[in-house]
């Protein structure tokens, strides 16, 4: 979150006091009414996106964002208006795409379980929908067939590439619960030729989330160009390409050479050709680092040879250091001069694995100090829970000098309204 | 699930099909319009109660029922009408203890990050507050002095017992984020004493959850009761042992000994004395059982050298295996008589942190066949998230041969309402 890091602009310190464009947080903490709250800078949604959008300059590519990542109204609607396409994994996030303004014939909808309803969904708004298994090819098929429309489908394959990242987020390998059997690619086949109301357009591999190396990338889209050119081969015109999405962020800002977009999108741009319409489902590489989550100190205790800093905010808010035993920077977002020590940073729930970092040196803060975990703009806010009671947390946009509340704090009134029955 | 077992006599299995006290689960899931749900059974709540009240007979005790195991309004409502008290763990389960109609002067509120705003809403209620560290007390006073009200509170203290269980739920040793650090206990009397506004009416302490062996909590009691005597040596009339709560209960079916609440009273009944009052705060050992997480099932299918069961539930309704890598039993709710192989039990989440179960015996389903997650009643709902987009499940509860919604499902517009900012 310093100056120097290229690919962070939006936020930085001056003085002390950490910005976001050209507010700094401290203010902003001043003005929100609630603590925790979650603070993203639309600049840096700008540069991620356009990162992309430059790196496959002169490629025929669709950049699909992953929904799933972030799926705040106003952050999807600007989304759709900088150019991107929409990856959906359940019906709710296309009805909610809908609702941003998504072009439809431009989203894909993945996932190892769509249900007949989403696929029925899927299947009227023209979206290109990912066949995953035997089951779900059938359910395709079924729901098509009873709609009657035609529907453009991809296969998704496991190129069991190993992503060299945490197992609950490797997704490509071959006993992954994702995925056809490659063996059986021909029976795939053979079943779409059948059906009159399928067409087969590409194919679809996710090889896992938060890949650092392009090398994976580039072993995946080889993989993936063999089986194009094989189903090609079997007379398909199948054009997509895609090659999912998962590049990784600097979580750790260890100084680590994470891949750009750029780096991505070179390490395969010589092995593809113009009969190939790449799609990219970037979701943590566009949303990742556009957002904060700022909290204030409730106070600092000692237990046996442990020091705490309590937060406001805790793993109902953010679980993933908690899920994934993932590390997210954390700072002041104003200067605190007490003593430098090594801190658990815990929320207020009760349990002990309600942690946002462990062992973090840092000065020893007053109460009340703002402090922000780093880089919460993907599989934060979208994996919030109401655990101990506690509301999901609001949103906030900033847009150069400009303060938008782009979602509000849940109210224990909105929460109490499913108890009417 | 056998009918043989005596803990869980409510759910049990007749012609193959799963029974909840007297209705059938498939007739009930055909019933309900959503899936997945959460099913309760009220006889089995009753049940566990009554098992605490039994071993308690004769003894001076508060029940505390843990609220945030399980929030939901209408259960919060029954325990209060069976004489439950409620612990809490934050403002807004004051508040909603408010509603189900506790008296919130036999309600507790623990916590190592209470807010002043939380703490304002406990002394204005008189809620019995543990004091939790030096700053929490701080709080506390300051609170009490600006409402102009007098508070009882009680002090946590670690006992540093090792509970012998997850490291994410043991939260009662000696570098716990919880609790005062011992050795400044007389720091705190001396505070406490100055304050003419504080009322010091015990000591509390908090092992940690799914403790398996009675003699944990026998050697805490222990320890506990020597900090009374000693607390009392000093003039204080404490009155109150408040020894947590954290009992197991039978996930795993494998057999196992697991205490009963009359296992775990008798095995510190004897070291009771008439001028002590027990509090204890069961969550899971009263809720745990009397629910299964009904689902349906999606698909089957192999890759690699793997075999999924694909259902409509997932880690967003229920994340407990991902998160603390644990065990709940898993059965079909009719007969199934496909081929039996190992199976993952895997919702439909666009991640491989997603599963129910791992590495389960079953036989193979037919599309569509009803599934329950077992033991769903403790942290489970209250965990849940809308990650994909997931709608936060309904839950519905069985009382004899009559079946009410009490908690209807979320719809996309309930999320989408924070939107409107």
């Amino acid at each position: 979150m310093e100056k120097e890091q290229n690919t962070q602009m939006s936020f930085y310190y001056k003085d002390g006091y950490l910005y976001c464009e050209k507010l700094r947080v401290k203010d902003i903490q001043e003005q929100v009414s609630y603590s925790p709250f979650y603070l993203y800078s639309f600049a840096q949604l700008e540069q991620n996106y356009a990162a992309y959008q430059n790196a496959l300059s002169g490629i025929n590519a669709i950049i699909g964002y992953a929904v799933k990542a972030n799926n705040n109204l106003t952050l999807l609607k600007r989304l759709n208006e900088l150019g991107s396409g929409a990856v959906l994994v359940s019906g709710n996030e296309l009805k909610l795409s809908l609702a941003a303004g998504f072009d439809l014939k431009r989203t894909i909808l993945n996932g190892n379980g769509k249900t007949l309803e989403e696929l029925s969904l899927a299947v009227e708004h023209e979206v290109l929908i990912n066949i995953d298994s035997e089951f779900d090819l059938r359910h395709i098929q079924q729901t098509a067939k009873q709609l009657d429309i035609p529907a453009n489908v991809l296969i998704r394959i496991n190129p069991d590439v190993d992503p060299e990242v945490h197992p609950y987020v490797s997704t490509g390998m071959k006993n992954s619960k994702f995925g056809i059997r490659n063996e059986r690619l021909n029976w795939f086949l053979d079943e779409i030729r059948k059906d009159d109301l399928l067409t087969l357009v590409g194919v679809h591999c996710h090889l896992g989330s938060t890949i650092k190396k392009v090398r994976i990338f580039r072993d995946a889209t080889e993989i993936m160009l063999d089986f194009i050119r094989s189903i090609q081969a079997e007379g398909f015109s199948a054009q997509y390409l895609n090659i999912g999405g998962g590049l990784g962020i600097d979580y750790e800002r260890t100084g680590e050479d994470i891949p750009t977009p750029k780096d991505l999108i070179d390490s395969i741009r010589g092995l593809l050709t113009d009969d190939i319409t790449l799609i990219i489902e970037p979701g943590r590489s566009i949303i990742g680092n556009t957002a904060v989550f700022v909290n204030r100190v409730t106070g600092v205790k000692t237990n046996g040879n442990k020091h705490f800093i309590v937060t406001d905010g805790s793993m109902a808010e953010l679980i993933r250091p908690s899920l994934y035993d993932t590390y997210q920077h954390i700072e002041f977002i104003e200067p605190v001069d007490g003593k430098v020590d090594t801190f658990d940073v815990v929320g207020p729930v009760c349990e002990s694995a309600d942690f946002l970092g462990k062992e973090r040196e840092l000065p020893t803060p007053p109460e009340g100090t703002g402090l922000v975990v780093c880089d919460a703009g993907a599989y934060c806010h979208t994996m919030s829970s109401n655990y101990n009671l506690k509301m999901s947390p609001p949103e906030y946009l900033v847009d150069g000098d400009k303060l938008t509340c782009i979602r509000r704090v849940e109210t224990l009134d909105d929460y109490m309204r499913v108890f009417d029955v």
